[in-house]
């Protein structure tokens, strides 16, 4: 599958400079992801310098674990500024479908033209409209079932969505590649799905176009969860710990030959 | 002891949505801690949805560790719609006694019929309205000191009270339970007391009764310290995440094989 | 060098309750420094408590790095109630330079009289009106450029500047200390200037002097950082767990004999 051969190559040698505006819970976890895999993360979010900041970046991570009123606001006018100034931007839509105020938000900022979409698959549902309610931050639909979603949503905002699970989709509504790399304790640590979406935005902002940079950015998290796997202690303590290192020590070549896609 | 035999066996059964209302030094450890037992947590903070989610959730946590007036009303909403709907809630009054402020917003949330309320000697005694005035978060009183305050505490607000130190004891005004499982580097690591707290809530969550949950809480925390100390290098870095790990591993028979209850 | 020869036996025998007003990425990273080391961190923003809490601290830490403007009156009400009462504070200026905001804001706290501001080449350029711009929060800039910068800046404000890099200069706009130590992982986990700063607050709030304060507070972190990559497995998340424990671990006769100081 030759997408993105040199995709951590690229990230390496531009180290790009990725705007957060990002979920509490996960500012240090992404932030952290973002430097092992060789971006320069930045969390930036007063609406007096946010804009200023999306310019500035050479992408933008904008994500909603721990929304509220006036950090919507900020990142309605980041990502108009980034739109406008070209940086593209990844969206995560944590937990749309939960409530109505996360289901207004996602859709508002899903229609300020991201580059890319990653969520769970009930975020997915929830975001296409397919009535699923999600139940928190965690997954009750399985990434299959999302997966004519995500190819709905793709076209109707004409971006790149890619849907994560047990198998990883990514579609721009037309091409569909299906990743199986991953490990299962990525879901017993928090903001691994945010870490997904963060990679998505370093790999944008090395300059791959949305498709691969989805693609590259869940195929790196999966098989560095494999390689932790190999080295943690079982449980997720030490597999995020190892993860962080894996990522750390990510390379194409590895990457390419891991990387289970069709 | 027959307390909570098949406590952790109920609780990754039913894998309760969790919900946080917490401070941001502990959201990604409490998340992670509530994950590795087996829970689902969630972290939810706006006025506009938190009473409504809080509905939702299988158990609701309240922690005023970085309070601030908008987020004590949210955690108002959320603790009266918990009630409400059923939902058990568990207060975490960090630092209470230490300011006017804190000190205040702990009474009010204690009136709002918590489940139960978990808290340090200094923070049980300032609740209780011991006079004791704390040192910023960490407890100057030893635990044994608030025992007698813990009960009072229990019985005015119709609650369980659990004080956790050297040696924990849980209390519902009448019956107390003394555990005396734990680590000292539990003291060197930020916020293992909310993780105690948030604990607390998984097992409210997974249906049991406040004063078992409370004890399930903080026996899995002791014991899960002391399997940590075993395997790690000797500091807290190494604890931390041998404890994420030990959590993750713990059972039932390991609970009740090594919790010392009087 | 005979600096601070026994800092760390002063700060761990008097166990400084450090105030921290600091950003969302770093509040658990920095607690768990600040643990590490010996210090009782405590993270307290509202403006109903910060200056009250501020006055009862040993020291005081306030770090810009997710500013926005209800916390920068904190941060200011704090700094002024701190220097009333006699409580030395540190100033961590991220990202000065970065945007207007940022800038005005990183010069008003300047101006209330830190007894230390602890930056990178950056950020430090930037508060001198170098002229440097920066790029997010990571430094574009060598500390060596920026040693001249720092000791103008330390003369203007009648504090004490620590600029951070692969060589670290202190200065009290006279004397000038430069310090060698340290490991290249520092650069790819999130927070370790922001820990730098941190832990400059312990020293303070230990009773040295703000010179001494910032030699042992930078000593300690690159030593600790030296041990850290000797064990830690090659990557940035072994090697922050190592490092919490190297902090925890540190003495001061290690301290001294690896220090590298001219």
């Amino acid at each position: 599958m030759p997408i993105a051969v040199d995709a951590i190559a690229r990230l390496r040698s531009r180290a790009p400079l990725i705007h957060n505006i990002t979920n509490y819970v996960v500012m240090n976890s992404t932030a952290n992801a973002l430097l092992a895999i060789g971006a320069s993360p930045a969390m930036v979010h007063a609406p007096e310098e946010a804009p200023g900041f999306a310019r500035m970046a050479q992408a933008l991570v904008i994500n909603i674990g721990t929304l509220s009123s006036p950090w919507l606001s900020a990142m309605e006018g980041a990502a108009r500024a980034a739109v406008e100034a070209g940086v593209p931007w990844v969206l995560d839509p944590v937990a749309a479908g939960a409530t109505p105020f996360r289901q207004q938000a996602a859709a508002r900022l899903a229609a300020l033209k991201p580059a890319a979409i990653r969520g769970n698959a009930s975020e997915v549902l929830a975001l296409a409209g397919g009535g699923a309610a999600g139940r928190g931050v965690d997954a009750t639909d399985s990434s299959d079932a999302a997966r004519d979603a995500a190819r709905a949503l793709a076209r109707r905002f004409g971006t790149v969505v890619a849907v994560t699970g047990a198998i990883d989709h990514v579609t721009d509504g037309d091409r569909v590649v299906s990743l199986a790399n991953g490990h299962v304790l990525l879901t017993r640590v928090t903001g691994t799905g945010c870490v997904a979406t963060a990679l998505t935005g370093a790999f944008l902002g090395a300059g791959l176009a949305a498709f691969d940079a989805s693609v590259a950015a869940l195929a790196s998290l999966g098989v560095a969860a494999e390689l932790a796997a190999e080295r943690g202690g079982g449980g997720p303590g030490s597999f995020e710990t190892e993860l962080r290192d894996a990522l750390y020590r990510l390379d194409d070549a590895t990457l390419q030959s891991r990387m289970r896609a069709t």
